[in-house]
């Protein structure tokens, strides 16, 4: 297998793909032998860039001596299409095994797609029909729906959709897995999942970051590119969508792109842009950027009439969180001593990977009072070793032609579609500069409530 | 208040009333002054009394001497009604204050009921209408449907309804009064209480202990009458009740009625009778009486349409326990790796006192596997101090004239008729004679998968 990384200098490389290909090699998941290309357009010997990605990584990696042999550096301008006869050379002198597995992996600014792809393509590093060669590419896929259609259109001219991996990590995530799971293999969740019996469903992904040293790429993107039509869409497809008649990829994917295609965005929009993020590297001084965003949604479904969704998500925030947090309808019966708590179930994606069902039940003790309790489950906490990190499992399922935790095309369409209109919608709506979470919160709850 | 308890040298009034009362004395939840008068034909003197009591019972009881003071015992053969002049004598030497409430509590065998009763009525020491007041019955009311009505007859002529107490200590337990909690405070469980999501229920309450002194008591009585006439059917009313129109004692009461009117028994029973209890003290060698009796029953209302409950109760069992099992249908998708288990609802009544909820999530890792998981909440663990024991809430309700967890007589003349309909049954059925809780159980689950 040849395994190629575009933009290997970034973070991505160094913190996700390398350590989960070396996790892969150390339980052997990966096809023997294995040749890890690493491609920047800083200049670096393999050596030397070996050795600052193992300072750099944590954790224990004791067959790391082994694992670091397979690593090449190539030193190219990936931007540049001729550059490419360069790699096709170099890939020849590695005298790798025929009939091995061509991997490329673009993990470059999205703007940087199609020129890698047409280039891979028009140099036959990958052929149409070919299924041991494929392209993935990290998200976005495009940054409006214009450029995601040209991008498309690029590749399915010349390979087939099946040999196109459109990652979104969040699906690599144990408890993204967990929601159908969760939904569909048990009884008591399958029966209340719907607007009779849930009130309202909330998807939160938090960061505490700042955008750091990725300021160029993410004021062309902000908060809607980088989060919303990709982790939070894909989310909220899964918590929504209706029942597959089965649970293949197709049929689930079908689903989920009902939700997307039922999608309403209520004009209740706030987007919110941290203190001090003007002044951050690389940011023009007049960015209109977004780093935070709340957004409220119906999807026009039987399932969920007039059941809002809340999608929110930003920098800067008073600490890093993911969760899915469902909240119930009130019970009928009203108790002696006021209304009981509504039910909640909470879907923890991170820092904790787990599921809390709050409920109510008689508080302890001689008085009838109904007191709020809750039923916990530690996703890890019984389990030896650690949570298959989201790429490990991803970059696998590459392998293996399992393409249910990426991204269709269709599914990719209907997102930028909502993107776009959101977009659209954000000209006509004030900017908050915000301090503090709780600053910016202050201005959702009250535009919320006012609704 | 003056507080009397006939059959004072019993288990009982050792183990659970004088605990209870010492208890809610110690909470100042006891009206000032009371007295404790123990009546019992056993000859003591107050003070030998006392102390053999405090001898036996377990716990702590700091302030004990002060408590001590209140017991008075008197030597009477309650079974004589001359007797209860002496009775009124003593009372009156008591120089009790005027105006007080007078509780009577009869914790006898059931067949000294109508002789206490109709003796406190006839020395006037109950008179109809004076709710200060009451008659506290243990369990069980009667030893079926005939001499229940005669018990009730006797006593409905002289004094009203409201100032008669059916104990069943069962209903005083925290986690039976957690059952209506769980049902209607909880949309989650209130949605998927029916037919159509839960497969069975199981209400199980397993004793290791055999009739020991008691036997004289159970031989005319057995499982049936002793357990499942009163705690196992409350049990099932609770957890099969329609939702009420509110939550007041009148309403819950009609819904749990209802439960025991539509309540059809199937052919399948089993009886048991444990290995050497025939050998025990005051058993004839040719006992019929079982000590172990399997159910299964319908509760024909729209909501239980073909739900089988199953009750069980034995003693001799491998350990006490107490508790209620729901088991949900299978979920309508089909896993990959085989269906997932069924969901579980356990509401914990003893040794624990919890609710635990089994369900299905994704195993940890790189494959798509479902397991099972469980959530779990432990009623006392996160709580300063005891649990309230049954009687300690249940003296305090009667003191506070609140009757919601006693029992109504058309709730015991339903369970009395199905009662004597199984005992009418049991003549054409095997009695299982059992080694161990594993053998009976083998005959059990024989039976019913076949039936």
């Amino acid at each position: 297998m040849l395994f190629t990384i575009f933009g290997a200098t970034g973070d991505l490389t160094t913190k996700k793909l390398i350590p989960a290909l070396y996790r892969l090699y150390e339980e052997e998941q990966l096809p023997d032998p294995f040749t890890i290309v690493c491609i920047g357009r800083r200049h670096y010997e393999t050596a030397s860039f070996v050795a600052e990605i193992r300072e750099k990584i944590e954790g224990e990696y004791p067959h790391w001596e082994a694992f670091q042999g397979r690593i090449h550096y190539l030193t190219m301008d990936f931007s540049v299409e001729a550059n490419f006869e360069i790699f096709k050379l170099y890939v020849a002198s590695l005298n790798l095994s025929q009939g091995g597995q061509k991997i490329y992996y673009l993990a470059t600014a999205p703007h940087y797609f199609p020129i890698i792809a047409r280039a891979l393509i028009v140099n036959q590093m990958i052929v149409r029909g070919d299924m041991r060669s494929k392209i993935v590419f990290e998200k976005p896929f495009g940054e409006d729906l214009d450029t995601a259609k040209a991008y498309n259109r690029l590749l399915l001219e010349s390979i087939e959709e099946s040999q196109v991996y459109r990652i979104d990590h969040y699906l690599g995530k144990e408890m993204l897995q967990n929601v159908l799971t969760v939904r569909f293999a048990n009884k008591i969740f399958e029966s209340i999942w719907n607007h009779e019996n849930i009130e309202n469903i909330k998807i939160v992904a938090l960061e505490s970051e700042s955008v750091k040293q990725r300021g160029g790429y993410y004021d062309r993107s902000g908060a809607l590119k980088d989060m919303v039509q990709n982790h939070l869409f894909q989310t909220l497809a899964l918590v929504a969508m209706d029942s597959p008649m089965g649970l293949s990829d197709t049929l689930i994917k079908n689903q989920k792109v009902e939700v997307l295609e039922n999608l309403q965005i209520s004009d209740d929009i706030v987007f919110g842009q941290y203190a001090g993020y003007l002044q951050e590297k690389g940011i023009p001084v007049d960015s209109k950027t977004e780093t935070f965003v709340a957004i409220k949604a119906y999807v026009n479904t039987q399932r969920w009439r007039n059941t809002p969704f809340y999608l929110m998500t930003g920098k800067k925030m008073s600490h890093k969180l993911a969760e899915i947090i469902v909240t119930f309808k009130d019970a009928s019966c009203f108790f002696e001593k006021g209304q009981p708590e509504k039910n909640t179930l909470t879907i923890e994606i991170f820092p904790r990977e787990g599921i809390v069902l709050k409920f109510n039940g008689k508080a302890p003790g001689l008085q009838a009072y109904t007191m709020p309790m809750r039923l916990d489950y530690c996703h890890m906490c019984n389990v030896v070793g650690n949570s298959a990190e989201a790429y490990e499992k991803l970059i696998l399922d590459v392998i293996h032609d399992d393409s249910s935790l990426f991204t269709r095309w269709d599914e990719i369409e209907s997102s930028w579609r909502i993107i776009d209109s959101i977009n659209r919608m954000k000209r006509f709506e004030p900017l908050h500069v915000y301090q503090s979470e709780s600053e910016i919160m202050q201005v959702v709850d009250e535009k919320w409530r006012n609704a």
